[in-house]
């Protein structure tokens, strides 16, 4: 992992893990949040390994599998970023 | 906790939690789940505390907050269940 995007934290080394918490002020957001990432996967073909929410939290797992090139997870993890400016992430 | 719904596990004591984890032989199956479980919440207006899900599992945990009623917990547990008909749980 050259270099993890923006708010993420690279975990690993064996499978690659990217790792980020989003926190919203109220469960509206974190629901609407959430459905646009359910969208975005869904469009790209691409899911979370691990998505971890309570009311106001959403903690997501993306997994580099050993072999696999992180370049489209990278661009997973800074497409899931631009998601929070239409949802109100804090 | 009386007795926990079919399925579920009490954690406690305090707060006392219900959960259970739910599995699915695919991910359109999961995400059936999940969208119905979200309209369900929005519906009685009351939240599971903790939902951790991949691609073919829900983790689901209610939190019966101390001096509350556990009879409202227990329901939505009871309903939850009811959807997995719904959503092809194995």
């Amino acid at each position: 992992m050259t270099k993890a995007p923006e708010g993420w934290e690279a975990r690993g080394p064996r499978p690659m893990n990217l790792f980020r918490r989003f926190e919203f002020t109220r469960y509206s957001e974190t629901r609407r949040f959430l459905d646009a990432l359910a969208e975005l996967s869904a469009r790209v073909g691409r899911h979370p390994q691990n998505i971890n929410f309570g009311a106001t939290y959403v903690n997501i797992t993306l997994e580099v599998a050993e072999g696999e090139s992180e370049a489209p997870w990278s661009e997973l993890a800074q497409q899931i970023n631009a998601l929070t400016e239409a949802s109100g992430e804090r």
